[in-house]
């Protein structure tokens, strides 16, 4: 067996520590004879194996006591809809800030159910940027201020979190969750993709302030409506219990590495010695500006697209997969969640240079 | 590693050669040097392994042409919503059959989107029954007719597809979905969530027909808009990619042992001799009409529920887990789908008939 560098932007790579164990109790899971796919969802064992995996994600982020933290289906995409279907209650509009793709379907969503404000737009132009929160034409009275942390596509991310002042703030962390530490406190929902820094795809985790709970639409779907959920722990319906499992399983990883505090000093460190390279080189270039680059998602282009193919296909003999970028911007994309390792990135560096000097 | 047989009515036991393969392959799928779970959904790995899942399971339901199959998240409890949701177009009301505890929950949630004509009430009284389809009070004009064909709690199975003339029929098939041959195109849509027959929980197969497409409200979410989603192969969003693979090899050990042919036959036999050791026994009692029993979940009652507890602590003592019924009515359940062998049942009548001898 000969694992590679897997750069991809999700489904994405995971520690091998936790697909070791994965597959070390995929039969028979501590002495229980099942596997925990197999395992009622109702049950002592897959209860405490979901408890434990609560208990430790909040240990992680600090999540105080009066948010609720919930293990759901349907990726982002099912919570942009869900999350004005929970929060709108009598408001009359929302309030989104757009910064590219996954904003611009945040939006959409929104806008089957009630009026969207944009109040910002970013993430075009060269380089992108976000615009600064001065500017931005907030709406005091909308139910929620909503925007995402990291666009997965073009690598823009928001070196801090926006001020919404009495306003419900709302975050689509899906390609950032667990990169840093973060002020859950500030927020009124979060909500994040597991399949991109902790876990399966089929997982979501909505982090959800109490005092939001209970203003949900009368249409609201069941297994979406916050307030029930977090009534019955995510157990409304059978929850995706395998996801669930393993989501627990890198949370366990992260607590052993050091917890957030480390994963955002090796992150950053990963992050900056990747854009120096690219910025170092004449054939790399990343469109973003410095001040919104993800640490997560590294685009980058080459300044003769005709090589394209062929990095790509050096780079993938090279045990380096999954760089190409997205198919609506081209060129390349590395994304380095917590699961790839510096020695890949410092491989991936280190591709990039010979590449360079051979086609350069 | 000892192997229990586990009656669970979902998560649900799996051929064991399916969870063999997850395990062998966890970190390196097929010299990928990756894991299926780390792999891009668009990728060409996963997307071989998702159209052989998909036309695995059409070989083996014969799914004619002009349906379309795809694999979502949310379980069936999303179809719940997700049904109405497409299908109401501009009829002012639907049909649905109550049969039992997940007829209503059906039946609630259609409440939020339309009006429900419930056309006939079964699965109550003792025995537990099923109307006669001569006595349910349809409307022609009905967007479909939806009915439940196996409660999975009470054990009430549809012995026969209902006839539905023009108006589309609509099944839920979670817990008896591939445990025999099925004529689909009896039926508009038909939905089933994986964690009973066929895989993890977190995935659900919908399979609708062609003509059925693009008929839904303004305000369906994205990720259950059918249309969309077949447009898209099921990848509108990132998919349950992990559990769509699981599926896969579920699919695939289904055609190894025969298909659904020989699983109906299989089925059959496991369930007769488990219900004729319930009838012939004095202190066990199955409360179904024999014309409507389940042969996935079968229910059964004690004469003495005092001896409840130490039926399920013995029963666990000799390797067979997960007999407790459902919280919402007590008693045992064993739940039998394809995955439990025949020696499992086995196992199960000889310990019923020796529990008997001593405390019956």
């Amino acid at each position: 067996m000969s694992r590679v560098y897997n750069f991809s932007a999700g489904p994405a790579t995971l520690p091998e520590p936790v697909l070791q164990q994965a597959a070390e109790e995929m039969l028979d899971w501590r002495g229980t004879g099942m596997s925990v796919m197999e395992m009622s969802h109702r049950g002592k064992a897959f209860v405490s194996i979901a408890e434990q995996a609560e208990a430790d994600l909040r240990e992680l982020l600090q999540v105080p006591d009066n948010y609720r933290v919930l293990f759901l289906q349907g990726g982002a995409t099912a919570q942009f809809s869900a999350v004005p279907l929970n929060l709108l209650g009598d408001a009359g509009s929302v309030d989104y800030v757009n910064t590219g793709s996954w904003s611009k379907k945040a939006i959409a969503e929104a806008r089957k159910y009630t009026a969207v404000n944009v109040v910002a737009e970013g993430g075009s132009g060269d380089p992108m940027s976000i615009p600064p929160q001065s500017e931005w034409q907030r709406d005091p009275d909308a139910a929620y201020l909503h925007y995402c942390a990291n666009e997965t596509i073009t690598g823009v991310e928001f070196p801090e979190i926006p001020h919404s002042g009495d306003v419900p703030l709302v975050s689509d962390m899906s390609s950032t969750f667990l990169s840093r530490p973060l002020d859950v406190s500030r927020f009124g929902v979060i909500y994040a993709g597991a399949q991109k820094n902790f876990g399966p795809a089929g997982l979501t985790v909505v982090i959800v302030r109490d005092d939001l709970l209970g203003r949900a639409s009368e249409t609201v779907p069941a297994i979406w409506d916050y307030r029930r959920q977090a009534e019955s722990d995510s157990m409304l319906n059978t929850p995706a219990t395998y996801s669930w499992y393993i989501a627990g399983l890198v949370f366990q990883w992260l607590k052993r590495e050091g917890g957030l505090r480390a994963m955002a000093e090796r992150n950053k460190r990963k992050a900056d010695k990747l854009y120096a390279a690219i910025d170092g080189s004449s054939l790399y270039r990343n469109p973003v500006d410095p001040a919104a680059r993800s640490w997560m998602n590294v685009p980058f282009v080459l300044a003769d697209d005709q090589l394209d193919g062929t990095f790509l296909s050096e780079a993938a003999d090279a045990g380096l997969q999954t760089l190409k970028g997205h198919r609506s911007v081209g060129g390349m994309r590395a994304s380095i969640y917590n699961a790839m390792p510096e020695s890949g990135v410092d491989a991936l560096i280190d591709f990039m240079a010979d590449f360079e000097r051979r086609h350069g």
